[in-house]
């Protein structure tokens, strides 16, 4: 926690109006509290990059003058097994998860490609947003990644709900597996209004079910890693399986698919997703990982720390930000932490360094052909008040007084409730977490 | 069952040509069973109407020379209770379910209006099929009801998954209740190819999700009824309750909504619908009555029958029609009943005179404010076996020699399995079944 609040970091926020509209009351501004500060955060990034948003589309690689060196893809993984996946197609790739999963696996020699519209740049413009941190086009990565490493990333820049490009690009890169990042993925963008609520459920379902046809018709031993949600499950009263429980009715046993409950157009968007991809698996045999994630926070990863230009983006706004992102923000700026309600949302939480590894983990440990698996990505429980404790501590250690306040909650949830979810599947597997209660 | 194969009854179905394209194998043609043919089914209809297929888009009601006598729609319905929903918006009220619920609550008094966009008759156009019954345009339907019955039916012809169509329909009608018929309703038709199954989720989700919006937005009290399908719940190895199930699970418990396990885009496109009508009957209070309907059966009515230009249509074609009707044509024409697999496959089936009366029962009865309220629709079981051996017997009453043949299975389900279906809730409001099995 203390790498999210240190010392002497220069950097630009943008001013920014950022105005909730899920629900009915909240009102959140960060104009008043930016302008062009010193702030004690995020000592990664000092450098400001110039934004460059060259958006358009090809199903053709773009290459940007990376210089060709002898590609990375070895046919060895970090394990020395040669059997497995060694073509890997983020979608998604230049999103928050998208990138450092891209990186990860390219620097772990897979050979990568990343399919983009970039659209999530576009949202940015389109609400007055911005990354607290400054990143680059997707160009100046991919050509920084090659400067750096010697290793290439294809990118193909497009929209996966257009057919047509999706199977033009499965049949140029013919991947092995299929790392799905590729969708909105904002709660509160997806009840902005109904024009959202649409786009979000239409983009992710018909994406995905795109990239199952594709891989049905192009690539069937293809293994789909799927980012799915924790919050599918929403907060029932009893523990959370991952996927599947076993239940025993009326004297009769069945294994099922974990009931959802989700919460808003963007995670139902997620269980739709699942319920199509567990019905091809079924139909198909397609091979399927649906990586429940919980919340991702931190910014740093070894590859995107190799490089300013290689920095991830950090959201701190009430659409995209996520509750401690929004809370270091808060506190470094001398803003009062605004917790939503009572503050007992308990939900789960990673680091982006394990994510990269969770990812590394289902493709190098593929589903069998058939096999719709589910795995519970996150490594510690948090509720609200829990992550204002957090930073209120680091605060303290950093000589910054941090308050706290109750907002109105704009989200229908419940505010004090059990959760308990498992989440051993990929510890199984060799997860190594950076947890963020070992950082105080 | 009788009536449906009982004698002197002139009908000229078309030459089609029936390919199955679900899965690899299934192919079933009818051109050579049928021509110009006098065969012994379906005793009702004895008169061959002309068809009429104008499709346009408008928002405003369509009136087609209907006299206008004092309206439909008495504030008292059959229970004598003026407190209930009065004006009606059926929504698919041009298709099979939708065209006899319309009628019966026309007739019950209820002020109704229909929605349509009449894609349902695109699709038999498009892929070369027809109703086994002649069946008159909606536009000749409506004005015969208002002849024979002096009750007016407002026309809406528009897709709901414009929003602009829909919010102006909701705007001039006022609706009290919403039956939601409107959606693209065959399994089969699904899995004929990627553009069918995006055409169906994208149809079936976003037009619900506007329904929804509509409500909120212009009629916050108004009712949803919406018709799901018995086939979200799969086959579990343990019994199907309504909607929810009490699970008891390390020690606690809870109520959760009921594992869903579709087996085809169609079925799955309702379950996405049922996750999102739960949540916005949570988040803003949408009063919505979830019928998991089963397989229905039957064309007559009390009002259907009361005219011949009022008659409902009769798929009997490997896309639209059921097992049961391709069985009852099969046996008609000497065709042998060919029965997918081991035809162990149980299902729960229905009258369509107790599918208009469990509409009618949902909507004088309303689901609360915030309530979302799960009816499983269907009144007995059958396995295709079960209903094989039913044609067979019905046949030998008429003096017809019926034969059954196993043919390769299309889909992808368990052909002998357990099957357990709750449906209490119906029955307790009213129901009063006409059983299929009473028939024989």
């Amino acid at each position: 926690m203390t790498h999210l609040l240190s010392t002497s970091c220069t950097i630009r926020p943008p001013a920014t109006k950022i105005e909730r509209t899920w629900g009915v009351h909240m009102t959140y501004r960060t104009s008043a509290a930016f302008g062009y500060c010193r702030c004690p955060i995020f000592k990664p990034f000092r450098v400001k990059l110039q934004r460059k948003n060259t958006v358009y589309a090809t199903a053709a690689p773009i290459t940007i003058g990376v210089e060709q060196l002898p590609k990375s893809g070895s046919s060895l993984n970090q394990n020395g097994n040669s059997s497995k996946p060694k073509k890997v197609m983020v979608i998604g790739g230049d999103g928050y998860c998208g990138w450092a999963t891209a990186l990860h696996l390219s620097n772990k020699n897979y050979e990568v490609s990343i399919v983009d519209s970039l659209v999530r740049r576009l949202f940015d413009h389109q609400l007055g947003l911005n990354s607290l941190t400054p990143i680059s086009s997707i160009h100046n990565r991919i050509r920084r990644w090659n400067s750096v490493t010697g290793k290439v990333i294809q990118l193909y820049v497009g929209d996966i709900c257009d057919f047509e490009f999706l199977s033009e690009i499965f049949r140029s890169f013919e991947p092995d597996a299929v790392v799905h990042f590729g969708e909105q993925r904002s709660a509160p963008y997806s009840m902005i209004d109904r024009s959202r609520a649409v786009f979000t459920q239409q983009n992710n379902v018909i994406g995905t079910l795109n990239v199952l046809f594709a891989i049905k018709e192009f690539s069937k031993e293809c293994h789909l890693v799927k980012l799915g949600t924790m919050g599918e499950y929403g907060t029932p009263n009893i523990d959370i399986e991952e996927g599947y429980i076993t239940v025993t009715h009326n004297g009769r046993t069945d294994t099922l698919p974990y009931p959802k409950q989700a919460s808003s157009f963007y995670h139902l968007s997620k269980v739709h997703d699942s319920h199509n991809i567990a019905f091809t698996c079924k139909a198909w045999g397609i091979r399927a990982t649906d990586l429940n994630q919980g919340v991702v926070y931190g910014v740093r990863t070894d590859e995107t720390a190799m490089h300013e230009e290689l920095c991830n983006r950090f959201d701190y706004d009430a659409v995209f930000g996520t509750a401690l992102n929004r809370f270091c923000v808060q506190a470094a700026v001398g803003h009062p932490l605004t917790i939503y309600g009572k503050g007992g949302q308990t939900r789960g939480y990673l680091d982006i360094r394990d994510t990269v590894q969770c990812v590394e983990l289902a493709i190098s440990n593929p589903a069998k052909a058939g096999e719709f698996r589910v795995f519970n990505q996150f490594t510690e429980q948090f509720s609200v008040n829990d992550l204002a404790s957090l930073v209120t501590n680091a605060g303290k250690k950093l000589g910054v007084d941090v308050q706290a306040i109750s907002v109105p909650n704009p989200r229908v949830e419940a505010e004090e409730h059990y959760y308990n979810a498992k989440h051993t599947k990929l510890i199984e597997l060799g997860l190594k977490p950076h947890l963020l209660s070992d950082s105080f």
